[in-house]
Order: C-alpha cells, then sequence, then structure tokens
C-alpha cells in the first residue's frame, strides 16, 4: 500500500449503490470522486410532475425507465414517449423536459458524463 | 438547412430506442456516431450463464439490472450481488465478470463512457 495517498476514495473502484425506494424527486446515487466522469441518480415524478426545462451542457445522458410512463420534451421536435423496457439518449447542449403524463410515478434512472 | 452537411446522422440528438424483449445474450442498444462517446446495450444470462471476464479499458461502465439476479466478480475483492433495485459502477481498467447466480434470466443495461 502506497502510504504517500491520503485517500482511497480518491481512485474509484467497483461499487454497488442501492435505488431508494423512497418517494423523492431527485436521488443522486453515484459521481465524483467515486467515478472519473460519470453520474447517476433516480428521479421519481408524481403525477402530472415533471423535471423543468433544463440542459445538461457538455454532459451526453442516458435515461433507462424503470416504471410509469411520460414524455420527453426537447424544443423543435415531436415528444418522445418513455416507459419501461425503453431507453432515451439525449446529447450534449440539448434542452429538454421530462413530465409524468401517466397514472402511476414515473421512475427513471439517469447516467450523464462529460464528453471530452 | 445546412446543405453542406452530408449527414445529419452524424450529429446527435434525442433518440428513444425500445428494449428488445428477446432473449438474446448482449443486444447493443445505441452508440457512435448517434452518441458522442456513450454506448449502452442489454445483457441477458441465463440461468448459470455468465459475461466472462473482461475489462473496460479507458470506459467507465454502469450498469442497472432490470430482473433477475447475480453477482459481479473482480479479481481481488469479494462479488457483489447485483438484482433489480441497484445500480453497480465499474472503473475504467477493472477486469470483472457478472455470472447469473439465481433462476430467473437476469438482465440488465450497461452503459459506457469513455474517460477523457
Amino acid at each position: 500500500m502506497n502510504t504517500l495517498i491520503p485517500d482511497e476514495f480518491t481512485f474509484p473502484r467497483p461499487m454497488l449503490i442501492q435505488i431508494p425506494s423512497g418517494g423523492e424527486k431527485h436521488i443522486e446515487l453515484v459521481g465524483a470522486p467515486h467515478t472519473v466522469s460519470m453520474k447517476s441518480g433516480c428521479i421519481s415524478l408524481q403525477q402530472g410532475e415533471s423535471m423543468e426545462l433544463h440542459n445538461s451542457g457538455e454532459h451526453e445522458e442516458l435515461l433507462i425507465t424503470l416504471s410509469g410512463r411520460g414524455e420527453f420534451r426537447s424544443p423543435g421536435m415531436d415528444p418522445l414517449s418513455i416507459h419501461s423496457g425503453c431507453i432515451l439518449y439525449n446529447p450534449p447542449h440539448t434542452a429538454h423536459e421530462v413530465i409524468n403524463t401517466g397514472d402511476q410515478v414515473l421512475r427513471y434512472i439517469y447516467v450523464v458524463s462529460k464528453v471530452s
């Protein structure tokens, strides 16, 4: 072991992260310094609730729907229907919002990473 | 429209991708040129089946379990139990294998992106 290394947590290593079952709108699951660039979290939207228009900037993003139904809306394009059994890719610098259009909680995992 | 641009698909844009319901071991879902660096796919492992020891090299990786149970094994560390309701982060340059240790199909989404 290199004792000059002050903090082992600055070295990313395999990590298992439980997704909390609670209904909080946004739960961060993993990110720096436990990763290099990736960040991931869980979004839970109640009926009619939305992640308002935002932009991931220099990050590209993948959404993996766990349950419920919703719409991904980005200015200038038709809405995309999201539901379990699909993933959605969102490129950098793309404004978008996600709204729960179903009658159950819409739950999804997002994964973002910075583009070089 | 800029007619000097030969191929609109070289510009990543939001994309919805259905996860095929079939039982193929590895299905690629999205990657370049539809993304900048991210790549994602779906792995389906039958009882006892595994993704043999491999290394994602300069890519960091997130696994999102959709169904079933399994183990993530990386040399030099205890196995990690994966199942729906958890995600797993795997850093670059980390050898690992995933094995279905349950009695149902183990299905998960992987997301990888190159670190700069």
